[in-house]
């Protein structure tokens, strides 16, 4: 029962030094040793806190395991003055034992149900292990596929990503935060457009102007607090000129006076003691001042509002109020959360080992990583493979379980489920040979005659290749985004064989395919696919499940034509690529503008024929939206599904607009031969866009609606919108 | 003489269609054909006009030749009613017939003098030859070699472009432009941030902050017309989401009201027209509609406004005062030149025979070459050459006339000298063997026997590689920034030669030097250096001239990199090289931050010391400039210039500040062995950026100065500036 005077009440009882500790958040390693006899050591003198404050302190994070969590909270509150429960944060970003998908890959699959499940089956095997809060979701959009967090998001697309960001928040909070104990609260991060990091490089200056903030890389965070999220996590990055941790014209007038965001906002880890190397703090104590002045609540890892508030507040730089308004909101959640009534909350050493990591979790891990694969190519119908084909498996993944992806520390590797183990179970063994073929980042001519025997015998090849996973992921971030030339170096020479060739490719980004797509006959895109990662492709290669993913983000031709994305603008001097010498167009002399494979891009096992584009009428008005009807046919011989994608694009503008947005889509099931008519409604909401004013508001004139499987392949017609 | 009351005067005579036809411009076409009988055929029917709005026209874009120009303008007097001249301009960007280097070279000079000169000279042979106006200097801030515009701009940095933009500036404008008739008016572009076209693809949308556009785009267009600048040009972009040609907030607001600029502004060639393609006009009427609202004044071979302003002023949507002001400063601008008392102005056939392409230009060109060569390896003094060294030459560059680089329209590349002429001008034919090795592309076996052959007598190879010169400029946009595959080819190929090998490179952006840079013993980037070209290297290759160029733009490591500048953030995570494990900070896992050169980087064929930074006080005030003193000292055995550079750094900001700028620099010239004490003065006002507020002020605090002889390897001291 959330009960806001109770809260106050509480507030009034502590002490100023309580106070800041409960906005001090401390990592695991504080607390793994309090398991024996509570003595702490090592990190609390680096930060140079006392033990007192620890023993205040109002969260930690990163630790996991109903026993230890029960223990520490016991302790805790044995040794705190008003009992106030410590809150446990983590971070879980696609699953907890049972691993998911990366993001980007779930993002790829256009399931937004399944997407909730996926949350929710990590919130509960989280919460029954003690956590309370997750770090998640990361819905920052995303163009630059040299940044290693891209991995992180579902993509490149505003809307899509709003969706999603609605249906994780949905997953891990569940309707009734407060009595439902395998939920957890939801974070939303990073607060803003993280994603936008110059050069791709992690933690890099972004620099954009506010109508590009607002019109697309907000969007998504908005939708997530929409959705009811808890938290709000800072980003790194400055958002002009300003650390996100110090930004107040972010923090303050946006996040919380115009969008009314009440719940708490924590900031990165050690971001605010990272204001000085930014060069926005002189010292630790500006650092401390910065933060809270912008709203920053609780201090990830670093420990200037506690060495540096007390003066602050003492000098009368900062007004208590401050602390007191961040307090309370940390406060409130726990209080939401229900810890002030059952401190353990969900922590269940028996329903632990009960659910975690359990069949019917791991059966939705295997459905999620079948629809997150995205099928890029494949000639003359190679795949699905024959249940007879003799097949060589090989590639440095042919064998690994490196194949959970970044950011899933609770995740345990030996757990999933290979890709060599997944065909052996689906085929007889006689029909697999199976050599790693080369390393990531090298082969050895052992490696290669190893592969070569495999491939003697075989009808088919199957390269299993990609990124380790360290590749990707925070800090992962690579200026060469091909596969590492060991690898391609193997795909020449196999090539040699003259055999058909399938790629499975495991990685965090997307990559430029050179050397994969012009030379092999099949690619299926498996991302890091999870714990079930084997099995899910095995199903796909086989055919028992038809691939039905789609990218939702574009994969660059080449690294040199980044950042490209599908909604962009026309430019004054667009380029016609039919017209192959054109000089003084927008283009590259070098490569064409349009990526290798375009967001919305994926094939299947069957295919899929649009009928004509029917609109309910050449106008729409506020009152009478426009419906668009397509009649979708599947022509082949499989059962499967079809992501119908919707776009529009304003002819005309107040200012510049794109030249396709993402405005709607349905994923329909097909059986073979069978039609089926999907029905769009576009309304004047989704016409509206920031104006030269930045006001938020449609206008009357021509547009384009398309409709297609991809955002390049599309029918299109045109409508007015009137007033 | 200037007379404002005559221009009124004449306005109040025009009638309406008179008045929009002065705010046309037509190009060439429209008048080559006018020499004989003054029949318009072709260009007419595409504009859609007729061709009395023709002979009423306000001025032309791209003749040159005095006596074309002087029928032209004779012809036009007698078909204009109210004997208006015609203005006449042309693109004279890096000289007219007697080519400077491309004006990236010209920054490497940081030779502000030779600079003014260089547009002193064109400005006079375009002045003799009828020209009036030139579209120069384009003082875009560029940081993405992609993009191939880069090389007509002078660099990364807003405080030495602004510098140059202003002697550039003083070149061509003179100091009594009415009656210098050797003078042109010059017109800044492209207004504005033009240089940040997205992915380094040209005319592509440009988005940043209103902070970065002040800080760090506009100061150099704000120093042209400081300078005294005649006309402003549009650029093709997006700002905020409004093509500039639309942007009232860009041109009213900013240029017009808050800098009070009240020249002629132009549009770029057709981008009224583009309004429409951009999406923010259904029409060319509303083309015409939003570029007069900006202030556009003069429409660029379009004619929306012939078209479409009788209506829009009979409607009333156009105030005819918007016209009249857009007239008046068209008049104004030709009565400043003169053209009502001397409509032919400088057109002057005799004297065109005389200075066009005379030797004391063409001497003053050698000279500005020479200096914009950057020397970028020298490995155990392989340069200079020994006059009794046998050398190939070999390489595309070798016999090629291709070095005047982009924008020379008016240059002869015949008249060039060569690199083969020049070097047989230098030494005995007998110790010079000449081969071309490969074409830009491609290299056929047989170039590389030839290549071979000259080889093989030959002490040293020197190698003339580099971009065909539309590999770079308008439209010369490259998403692979290497030397083509060809010439790498040919470099290691002649590599197992084990022979030392040179490298000249004629290019217009910076490159990725892999395989050129790590191949071979020495390394001069000669750039597009102009009509004495070959003579100006062949003066350095054998130590006639030494050579004293510095990078005004980073070289690459590689595409992947980009951008990569100097005078970036420096984050929250920066990266220390030394830790090459590190994870969780700001860099990529395969590729260094740096680039591979630095700006201000460039070798000498002698060394310099610099003493210790000795400054005049630790503390800094408003009334007490701080003086930097440091002595550097030739400690090799040739004379030689070197840039001293003076960078400071703002420890803490109230926004994030760059981890050096620039903020003077000294060119000194060194005998052997001598010293020289270099003085800078730092004040206030330099001290001066943007906050949070985006008001231009200074703030008190710890400072880093650093000295160097270029931006990477610095010496450093502390100071405070108080206040």
């Amino acid at each position: 029962m959330v009960n806001r005077q109770r809260m106050v009440d509480l507030l009034q009882q502590m002490t100023l030094e309580e106070k800041i500790a409960q906005l001090l958040q401390l990592a695991a390693p504080f607390y793994d040793g309090a398991d024996s006899d509570g003595v702490i050591t090592g990190p609390m003198k680096e930060l140079g806190i006392t033990e007192e404050t620890v023993r205040q302190a109002g969260s930690a994070l990163g630790l996991a395991g109903a026993e230890k969590i029960k223990h520490i909270q016991q302790m805790h509150l044995k040794n705190n003055r008003l009992g106030i429960p410590l809150l446990f944060m983590a971070d879980i970003i696609h699953g907890f034992k049972t691993i998911f998908p990366i993001p980007l890959a779930i993002g790829c699959s256009w399931d937004l149900e399944l997407a909730e499940k996926s949350a929710e089956v990590a919130a509960k095997e989280a919460a029954v292990s003690g956590v309370h809060v997750t770090f998640a979701p990361m819905v920052d959009l995303v163009r630059d596929p040299r940044w290693g967090r891209v991995m992180e998001s579902t993509g490149e697309d505003p809307y899509l990503n709003s969706m999603f960001a609605r249906a994780f928040v949905r997953g891990f909070q569940g309707d009734d935060l407060t009595n439902d104990r395998h939920r957890v609260a939801a974070c939303v991060k990073h607060f803003a457009a993280y994603g936008l990091a110059e050069g791709g490089r992690d933690y890099n200056t972004v620099d954009l102007s506010e109508r590009q903030l607002r019109e697309y890389y907000l969007p998504a965070y908005k939708a997530a607090l929409d959705e009811g999220c808890e938290m709000v996590m800072t980003s790194f990055n400055t958002v002009d000129g300003i650390p996100a941790t110090a930004n107040s014209k972010l923090m303050r007038d946006l996040l919380r006076d115009e969008w009314g965001f009440d719940g708490v906002l924590i900031s990165d880890w050690a971001a605010i003691k990272e204001l000085i190397p930014h060069g926005v703090a002189a010292n630790e104590e500006e650092a401390a001042y910065k933060a809270i002045q912008a709203g920053v609540d609780i201090e990830m890892m670093t420990s200037t509002y506690v060495h540096h508030m007390p003066e602050l507040i003492a000098s009368g730089k900062v007004d208590e109020a401050l602390i007191d308004e961040a307090v309370l909101r940390v406060l409130q959640l726990k209080d939401k959360l229900g810890l002030f009534d059952n401190p353990l909350r969900g922590a269940d050493p028996e329903a632990e080992r009960e659910v975690v990591f359990c069949e019917e979790h791991r059966n939705i891990s295997r459905e999620m990583a079948a629809k997150s694969c995205v099928l890029l190519k494949n000639e003359e119908g190679l795949l699905p493979l024959q249940p007879s084909s003799r097949i060589a498996l090989i590639g440095p993944f042919a064998k690994s379980s490196d194949i959970l992806g970044n950011w899933s520390w609770t995740g345990v590797k030996d757990d999933a489920v290979r890709l060599d183990q997944a065909l052996l179970a689906k085929v007889p063994d006689s029909l697999v040979a199976i050599a790693e073929g080369s390393g990531i980042e090298m082969m050895t001519e052992e490696h290669y005659s190893e592969a070569l025997s495999a491939a003697e015998q075989a009808d088919v090849i199957v390269l299993a290749l990609g990124e380790h996973s360290d590749m990707s992921g925070e800090g992962g971030c690579r200026a060469d985004i091909k596969l590492p030339q060991a690898q391609l170096e193997l795909i020449a020479r196999l090539k040699q064989l003259h055999k058909p060739i399938v790629a499975v490719l495991f990685n965090g980004r997307p990559l430029d395919l050179h050397g994969v797509y012009d030379q092999v006959d099949a690619v299926l895109e498996a991302w890091y696919p999870g714990s079930e990662g084997g099995a899910a492709i095995a199903d796909i290669l086989y055919g028992d499940v038809n691939p039905s993913g789609r990218l939702t983000m574009s994969f660059p031709y080449s690294v040199g034509q980044v950042p490209v994305y599908y909604n962009h603008f026309n430019t004054g001097r667009p380029h016609d690529p039919k017209d192959v010498d054109a000089r003084y167009v927008s283009r590259y002399l070098d490569v064409p503008n349009a990526p290798l494979l375009p967001f919305g891009y994926g094939l299947s096992y069957t295919t899929f024929v649009y009928g004509e584009l029917v609109l309910s009428d050449e106008i729409m008005t506020v009152d009478r939206p426009l419906r668009v009807e397509v009649t979708v046919t599947n022509t082949g011989e499989l059962a499967g599904e079809e992501v119908v994608q919707l776009y529009v694009r304003d002819i005309s503008g107040d200012v510049v607009r794109p030249l396709k947005e993402l405005k709607d889509f349905a994923k329909v099931s097909l059986e073979p031969g069978e039609s089926r008519k999907v029905t769009f409604t576009i309304m004047e909401e989704q016409l509206r866009y920031h104006h030269a004013d930045l006001q938020f508001t449609s206008d009357p004139g021509e547009f384009v609606v398309f409709v297609g499987s991809n955002s390049r392949d599309v029918i299109e017609c045109r409508f007015h919108f009137v007033r």
